[in-house]
Parts: C-alpha cells; sequence; structure tokens
C-alpha cells in the first residue's frame, strides 16, 4: 500500500538507499517446491550490473545477492524470500557539493518538496541501484513462469537517439553479443561508435526498449482496472527515466484507420488458432490473446551530463550545478534487464491470478470444452 | 483485487454490462462533509455521452446517473457512494449474428478464452459502455480534489488520424465549442470535415488524446511503485482502445540528448521556484513537481467496420464477420471525458495519500520549514 | 482499501444505508462458469430477513434480491456480480426524535464525531440491514466453495444470555426446526420461552454463536498475516455487536496446561491422518488442518431498549433517551446467517489463493508425493 | 497480499525462518522527519528477547537490530525502513529427530501439508522468533503515534493458568517491576512460584493478556470492514498460540441484558463528554470513541512439553515424539510485548487513514464546529 511494493498474489517489496549499507527486497506470494538457485539469481543481476564496459556507469559493484529466507536446498518454500545486495563501491564525496543544490532533471527537488529531508549520495532512494532489486525479484517471477508456463522474455534497445533499427530486426541470438543489448549485429557496431562519441563528449542520449515474451498462454489479465496491458504500463513506467510506454502498435495505431492494423483470424476446429498479424502486442480487451507479447518503452537520457546548468538551491536562490558522478551515456542499456524483470514480474501475478480463477489457457485449441 | 476496482484510499468499483439493466459503481474512501450533487456528476456524464453528434456512437441513453447512497443532501457522509446508470436503449439484436464469431480487434476471443461464457451482446463487459462508470467516479474524485487543492483538469483531442494541431495549440476556451474537443478552433472546422469523410465511408479512425492538470500540488506520487506518473499510465491503458501513454516528452525523449530537454530552475527565496520549460510533464522520480501534469494517450480506431473481415468462429473454423452494430467513427473523442476521470481519480488517491503523511504540498515556496 | 470492501481473491464490496432506497454489494473474484441462480441467494436471505418471529425485528421487509451483472442464465461470468435488495419499510419517523441525540451503546456518538454528517434514520450505514449485504456476498461464496470443495457450514446459536447448551449438543437437524438456531430441539423450547419473557419486559439480551464449516481442505490460510483464524476472527469480528472471537478452545486454553488440550494424531501410511480430538478448532499455525472449524462469537444484547436513559446531544448536553424503533430481543440469533457468510466468503478467498499456489489439500493422505 | 505483511498505509512485511542467518522486516508508509533511533526499537527488542529469565525461553539472542535503510541521523526519510536482527543461538540438532515427525499441537502438520516442504529447525517460519520482526515494527509505529496523536499503549499478563488477578487490579507501575508483566505486585509473587512449580515439572500454561491504549483520539477506524476492533481482532490473531480476542467486555456481554453494560454518556456544552463506563473497551460501530481501548487475547500453553506423545510421521505412519528444545513455561508472557506492538501497529495506520480523510478527531469536544 505505501508505495514499495508490487504485484497481488506474487508481491515483491523493496528497500535501501544508493549508498546505505546495502540494499533488498522481499519477494512474497511464491509457491513452494519450485527449483530456485542463487545462481538463477546471480545471473540476471549480472546483466544488469554497472562496471561491465565503457558505456555504462563505472560505479564497480560485485552486486552479490545473498538469499536470508525463503529457499531450502535449491526449492522454494512458500515462505518471503528475502534478497539482499551489499554496497560497496559508494563514493559519497562525489555528490558532497550536490547536497544543497537541486540537479536539473532529476527527482531532488521533489524528493525534497514531499520529505522536507534527503538522503541525497547518489540519489537515495531515488537512484537506479534499486532496479538491482527488481532484477532479483524478476529472477524468482522467472520461477514461477518456468514452472507453470512456457513463456520466456526477451528485451532489447530499438532505438538509441536518433538512431533506430533496420526495419523489423530482431535477431534474439545477437542481443547477449554485444553491449547494447541491440538485437542486429550490424547495427550494434553503428551504435556502439555512436554511443562512444556521446560518452567522450560528456553527454548522454535516449532510448526505446522493446520487451517481449513469447509462448504465451491465453487468459492472462484482469479486466478492466487489471489488464495485463495496463500493469505492464505501469510497471514499465516505474523504472527511472521512462517517460512513455506502447503495447503492440502503441502510438502508430492512433493515425489508422478500422480497416488497417486489425489482426485477423484464420484457424481449423480442434487446432490453435492463427493471428495473420500482430498489432495489438498481443493483448485484447486486457487479456492475453496467446500471441506475442510485446511491450516498448521511452528512456530519456540522463540528465547528469557535465555541463554547466542553472539551477537552485534549497534556500530557493538561484546557483549552478555541474555533476561529476559515474553516469552512464546512455540508461536505456541497462533499462533492459529491468524491462524484462518487470513484465516477468507483471505475468507471474497474473499467472497465479488465473490459476486462481481457473483462466489460464495454456492449450488454446477451440473448440473450448 | 479482483481486477474491477481502481484506487487505493479513494477507491471505485465498477459493476454492469453493455446490455444488461444497468451498470453502476462503488466509490469508498470519500471524506465527509464534501459539497456533491447530482448535477456534478450529470454534468461529466452528459459530455460522454453518446448520441449526441453524427460523430459518436448513434446508441441513445439519457445516461441519468441515480445517487443511492452515501450522499445527504448534497453532502458526502463518508459512507460509501453508489452510482447506476440504467440501460436502455440496448439493441440486442444487432449483435444476434455475432454470437458465434469473433470479431477481429475486439475482446471477443481473448474473453471468450478465458471465461468460456460471454454475454457478447454490445461487448458485455468489455464495452466502451463501462466508462460511464468511471466518469461518474470521475466527478467525486474532482469533489475531493476542489476541496483540498486548486487542481483543474482538461483533456481534448490533439490529434485525430492523420491529422495533428497546429504547434502547441492549446486554447482551452475552445475545447467545448467543438463536438470533437479540440483545442483549436480553426482546427476544429478541418477535423469535423476529415471526420465526417470517414463516417460516410463507414471507417473509423484513431486519434491522441492530451489531459492535463492545473494548478498542481508538489508532492503527490509515492515511489518507487506508486509513483504518480506509473499511476496515471496504468490509468489511461485501461480505457478501452488505449495502445500507448505518454508523460512530458514521451518517446521524443528517446531521441533527445542529456543538454536538452532538461527543465532548468530559477527562483528567488521566499517564492515558489519557477521552471524554464516543461519537458518532464510535472513529475520527476514519480512525484509532482507543481507544475502542470501533461500526459498522453493513443487511442487505436474501432476495429467495427462495416467491411467483411476474416476471422474465425467458436468452433475455431474459418468464416467471415460484417460488424452492424452502432459505433462511433472516432473513439479517441469519447475518451476525453473519460481520461479526465481517470486523471481525476489518480489525482484523488495520491491527494488523500499525501495527506496520510503529510506531504502534500500546496505552497511550494523554499526554503521549507 | 477504503473499508466498505471484504477479501482479496473473492472480494465483496457493501453500499447502502438502513432507510435509503436501496442496498446492496458488487462481488468480485467469482470465477466464470460457476451454476448460481438467484434462489440460491434468496434462500439464506431468506434465513436472515427480519419480520419472520415476534423473536426478531419487527420491520418487514421482504429482501428480494435483483442480480443486476455477473451472472448469464443462471452461470457466473467471471465479471462483477452486483446484488442489490430495495429497502421497502423504513419507518424514518421512528428515529425522528433522535436526529440530535446519541443513543448509548450504538454507533451515534463515534460516527458522529469521526464523519461530523450523519444520517441516523435506523442507525444510517451502521445499522445491522447491512448484513444482508453480506448474506448474499456469502451465497456466492458457497457456490464456489461448491464448485472446489466439499466444504459445508453451519451456525448455531450456542448460549442466550444466561442460558447455555446441554455439553456438547449439536445436533444438525435441529437447527432449522426452531427460530432460535438452535442445535438442541428441548433447550429450543426453554430458550423460546426465555426469550419470549424477555420481548415482552421490553428487554433485550446476548448471545454466542458458533459456526462450523465441515468437510475442510487442508492447506486453507496464508502465513503470517492472512492466518486462516486471524482471516475469521476479522471477519467475525466486522458483523454489528461482536465483541469476541474465539477458535477452537478459545479462552478455555488459557486455563490448561501444556499437557491437556493438544490434538494427537493417528494414522497409517496412505490414510488420512484422524486427529483423537480437536481442541485447535481445525487450524495450526493459522492453516487449516482438515478438521472441522470451529468459531464462536459473542454478541452483546442491542442497546436499544425502551428504558429511559441518560446521554448527551449534539450540543454536548445531557439529556435522556429512550429508543421506540423495532428491535430484536436478542440480535445475537440474526447473527447467524451472518456469520455463516462471513465464514463462507473467508474460505472462498482463502480456495482461490490456495488453488494459486497449488497449496489446496483436497486429498489429505500421507505420504504426500 | 501474499500472506507477510500487515496493515494498509502503515505496512510491514516480515521474512526469515528461526534457524537461518537473519530475520527482519520492511516498514513502509512512514511519514517523513520523525525521530526515530535505534535505540527505539532496541528497547522494545529487549522486553520481549528470551533467554532474559528462566521462565522464558533459555535462547540466547543478542537481539541487535540493524537500520539498513529510511532513517537519516534519527529521523525517518519516508522511505522503506529495513530492520534486520541476526540469529545466533540457533541449535538445529535440537531438531534434528524431528525432521520426519509432526510435534502434537505445533504447526509441522499443517505446514507440511500445505507446502509438501519445510525447514523444521525450530519451527522455521512459524516460530515465534518472527514475533521479534513485529516488535521492531511496532517500535516504528509508536514513533507515529507519538508525532501525531498522545496515545500510549500497555500491556500485562491478567491471568495465568488458573489463576487470576484479584478484581480490577491495573498498577502500571508494577508490569515492568517483574518478570511476568502482571499488574499487581502481591499477585506478580505468586505468579512466579506458580510458574516455578510449572517449570520444574516440565509444564507449560497458558495465559490472558491484555492490551489497553490510552489517550484515544476518536475517530479511528473505517466501517464496514476495517472496523478498528475487527483490525486489532484479526491483529492479535495473528500472534503464536492466540486462541481468542475479546474487546472491552468480550465474552462476558453474551450473557447480559440490554439494560446493563451500556456506557453512559455525561457532558456539558464545549466540553469532551464523559462516559460513566467502559463496556464498549473504547469501540463503537468499529470507531473508537475516546475511552481506552481495551483488548484481551488468550494464549494457549506451548504444546512442547517433555511428555512422550503419541503421532505421525510423513508418512502418516504412528509413532511418539518427545520435544527437547528451549521452550517456554508459559509463551503468553512474551505475548505482551508483541501484543502492545500489534496493537501499536493497527493504531498507526488508523491514524494515518483517518488523516487522509480528516477523520481524526484528536479534539472530542461538543458541539463539533
Amino acid at each position: 500500500m505505501a508505495g514499495n511494493s508490487f504485484g497481488r498474489l506474487f508481491r515483491f517489496t523493496t528497500w535501501g538507499e544508493s549508498h546505505g549499507a546495502a540494499i533488498g527486497c522481499v519477494v512474497d506470494g511464491v509457491p513452494p517446491r519450485l527449483t530456485l538457485t542463487r545462481e538463477d539469481i546471480q545471473r540476471d543481476l549480472d546483466r544488469r550490473r554497472p562496471g561491465t564496459s565503457r558505456l555504462v556507469s563505472q560505479r564497480r559493484e560485485p552486486d552479490q545477492v545473498m538469499i536470508l529466507s525463503g529457499v531450502l536446498e535449491d526449492q522454494t518454500t512458500g515462505t518471503p524470500i528475502h534478497l539482499q545486495i551489499a554496497n560497496q563501491d559508494a563514493r559519497s564525496k562525489d555528490y558532497d557539493n550536490l547536497a544543497q543544490t537541486f540537479r536539473p532533471g532529476h527527482a531532488d527537488y521533489s524528493y525534497w518538496m514531499k520529505y522536507g529531508i534527503a538522503d541525497v549520495r547518489g540519489g537515495g532512494r531515488s537512484s537506479a541501484r534499486e532496479t538491482a532489486s527488481r532484477v532479483a525479484a524478476g529472477a524468482v517471477a522467472k520461477a514461477i513462469l518456468g514452472a507453470f508456463t512456457s513463456i520466456t522474455i526477451r528485451g532489447a534497445v530499438v532505438q538509441i537517439g536518433t538512431e533506430g533499427l533496420p526495419g523489423g530486426s530482431w535477431d534474439e541470438a545477437a542481443i547477449d553479443q554485444n553491449p547494447l543489448f541491440c538485437p542486429d549485429a550490424d547495427t550494434a557496431k553503428t551504435w556502439q561508435a555512436y554511443l562512444e562519441d556521446i560518452r567522450k563528449k560528456g553527454s548522454s542520449v535516449g532510448a526505446v526498449v522493446e520487451v517481449r515474451a513469447l509462448g504465451m498462454p491465453a487468459g492472462l489479465g484482469e479486466p478492466i482496472y487489471d489488464k495485463l496491458d495496463s500493469d505492464l504500463a505501469r510497471a514499465m513506467m516505474t523504472i527511472n527515466a521512462v517517460k512513455g510506454v506502447e503495447i503492440g502498435d502503441g502510438f502508430t495505431a492512433a493515425s489508422r484507420y478500422g480497416e488497417d492494423g486489425v489482426d485477423l483470424m484464420r484457424g481449423e476446429a480442434g487446432e490453435k488458432p492463427v493471428f495473420t498479424s500482430n498489432h495489438a502486442g498481443g493483448v485484447l480487451g486486457g487479456i492475453s490473446t496467446g500471441q506475442d507479447l510485446i511491450v516498448r518503452m521511452a528512456v530519456k537520457p540522463t540528465s547528469s551530463v557535465p555541463t554547466t546548468r542553472d539551477t537552485i538551491n534549497r534556500q530557493g536562490r538561484n546557483t549552478t550545478v555541474q555533476t561529476k558522478g559515474r553516469h552512464d551515456p546512455c540508461v536505456g542499456i541497462r533499462a533492459v534487464p529491468v524491462g524484462e524483470a518487470m513484465m516477468a514480474c507483471v505475468l507471474a501475478d497474473h499467472v497465479l491470478r488465473a490459476r486462481a480463477t481457473g483462466t489460464l489457457v495454456l492449450d488454446p485449441r477451440l473448440p473450448r470444452e
């Protein structure tokens, strides 16, 4: 209720500040006797970890997760799972001069106005460091998806600043072969040069991230207010720096006519129906159809660039600020594993909810008996 | 929990199908002794009502709301408010031939797969008729906003199909002077001709709707997972046919550099800070800054056009379908009052939440004492 | 969230005041394709209905329920079920003289202090009339229990004022053969004379109600904070005039030694274990064991007796009050169907929750595979 | 949602098993800028701590709490507070022989049936050790009560086994002067001898614990389903070994007549009304009246006594069990600080909720303006 929890039946609660001793999360609602190893979680954390290339934050965190409860001999016990990650490389002095000044484009001002107190070092609670906890929770969610469905989730960067992808490229094999999660090997090279240039200039750039779920069952989503797509929109919009979310055709649909952009169906009795296209992104009326789920989010560039900027201080007086902390030239890159994790959490929650009411449709053949 | 409720402290629950006897909602969490008249609610319903022009659905519903509880002599009592609207013009026979066939682009297939039973007439529960209940709930939310803040909410259509607005036009006075909620009087005429043409062809078209809140306090939004913008994203994505949501610059931010698109601040001690721009759309780190709140949503065209379409029936067999029901050439138009209502509900909820923790900042002068 | 809803997955929300046009509830989270007839609901309402004998309130309400959504041809559709009951015999003038005076032992004072406005007629929202909505919701809950389990629920009055039951009497067949829900035919006669005497004196009396669930599965209850017994305690304590709740031995357990009052187990491989007693009332560690569930609640006498009483008015000044409204000599009697309904709602909620995580144990044979 | 959280606006989530590395809780919804020191929390933990006398468990835990987030320089920041306590004296081998056998009266069987996997050492998740997390959360709740109200909370043992208190004794000064939380100095000596005798016999005994809140505001509680008393009943029933809960007169009310046991009111305009008695226990219609809040709970004796007992094992076969772990002769004693903590959490939650709607009545003078 109080803002730091996500999900209904599968529910995680995160805690911790960027420069405190540790961060972590409690994951509740996990069915018992699912296989879950520390390595499952660590693998996902390693994909999100800073310090892995010059194109992401130079903060060096081993991000080793500890499982403090809820798992016994690599099996979930049905009790809450507490996951904890130590903060090690917290250079607070980078932030000393910021204590009294609001960095433009950051949450400094809004947090200060709301709370009147703030641990500003590294952004405190509003830092992207919090997303490590979500990635850990997402790994638990994937254990649920693996146990009860055939869902797999895959994210990629599909636009970086002004640079797009050649139409329709989505080579899953390529995604992990480059540090930018680009789903096209050739484009990845272009983007790396582009981003290296931005990094050298001390600038930063936005991105569009796409996250897909394959092997979807039908029947996920609880209309009207817990629709699958509305829960996904909320989930993605909770990620730092995200300013927009689309399902399927998204904003393109606004300029379409009713004859176009509709997914027709073909089928035979006793078989799974086939859609001739996927403009809907896998959701109709808030309920999954069994088609691939397709979500995109717009990530703004980090506002922390070394340019001197006009701003005010806590006294309300004009001043300027120049940020020196270690920051990513494109925060959108690290948003990929975070977006995957959030989608996994939304889907795990809806899988459990659909199991409760008997509305999880793993076998979508018609006619339904 | 079960999908038909929205909000935490200010919470409404809707019920009813398109062609049942009535629809309605229970609004809970309303503070006592707020002024609320039936006319306040009816006025908003009248703006959403079908049958008001040739450019929206020809279904004729007087949509007269009844207040069955929670209000005494035009004052809220603090008990749940039940609002009910009769369904009158429900021409079920328009839908007779559809009972066994899935209309492409509609929720027919996904509902059938999930539930295995469906009141298909008029879309049943998935019909846009349900949005009348939200508009009624939104009117109650506005009573809360009026009592505790200076917030006012205004929506408009800013793109209809391929037709945009002349850059930056937003003439609030114009919005209610045309049946399209267009915030520019000249553009409204162009759009009406455009839409009339579409209607004659039996086609339909998408739209982009923008909803703004003015007079915003700072401090609304509960990080990390109940951010103001993530709650708004969810809220808008629950509206029928919405496929994308943006806050502030939205997807444009993805192609920006860190130096651009940042809202700088200027101020003097003892005064309210001034932002030099509003790329953020009024939210930083999930918390309102006091700037205008700006949300946009992409609405797809209704898929109900009279073209004959390939589809399948409940037996899974190929067939075709041609819809004849009364439908809007642009459902995006009626999404305006619905979007306003959803924003009002989100804000009312967060106003109550911020009151609970003392983090509602009606006077944003610095330094904070 | 706002106080008028109960349950998580199976969730109902009630609305309405004692002397408004109607009362009702929205029941959400009901699985699709369960059989549910209007008669199923009406039957339970008829058991709670006032005006059926001289020993309960003389208010005459036919209490005919209308199903306004969520049911199609006697089958649930998975959408919210709205149930509505008209108020007919609302003699507001009985309450005219009370408008400015707080009735001792009633909620008049606390509601007034909290809300500063009140529809006092018949107690408004705090009237026991609200319990009709719960009974209706309980009938829907029973449809869930019937579909997924073998649970049956049975309540009875086990103490009325100073009069108890002969030790251990619980003849289910007797319960509906007398107007007092007494589980012992002979005792029922004694009680009727006792209560008739109280009624003639214009007095009222308290009671203890016991509610049992038979055919219980194991595995219901979500530790630590949504234990089956803690949810039941909450449920029963929401019923008007209830001042205490016990599970199994209840307060008797406080004076016991560790050697006594423990339920031992006996069994054979491949069979359902047998408990040699049921002091625990069917719950250990917050989780059902498969034994009968046994809950008792203490109901105070209605405070509305015709004696002139000291009290104060809304101005804070001393005055006296003499209530004349139609009231039950023992409100505990009508608490029986209400308690049954609340238990059904708690169990239906936990059945759905256990289905979600695969922890509903319909077949409790050991060893578990 | 998933069972390990408590509260709505003030909400805590606990994690951890009896014999894991640590236990802890996340406390969310805490307003910013409240004074909260580690010592505040430690003081309450020290009152609950085992190993402090021969009359409670001999397990020796220093129970030193660590604050890992949400507090900056002894002030709450409005972000989630994570509290962690290491497990040190976890003698797992005491439990080795129990791994395959269900201890009668414990949660072993029900957990096994529900989850099919269990960390049985020390009861795992169902151990009373979890209550340390609640006591820590309760200390945070008290910081809220201290900031916004004059509420103070005090618990005591009012019955131990067959031994009661001399009528009406409640000497607050005495409570902390004896290891039994007995509110009467003379009775404390009698009880100590009685309990020492029980301890020597290797037996155990039940208790009744009473928890009171003084300095109550009016207006706390959200009818109908989040009544103050129903939330308290739930809260107390979540405590290990509690089998019954009463408010005010509790079960005594069942044998009363309507003329008796009613709290009359006296007053003068412009003054706080006075009740002539407190049978209601401070709550009418689910809302606090401003009188002292009085709740009692029945605690059963721990079932772990060294007698050899009939039971079955995980194969369902008959066997016997004799428990050797370190256990309290009366678990009811340590339930006192836990009950105080739970009451603090319920009240803090309702204080925040009432602040949201403006229904917290700190000054109950009449007439209300």
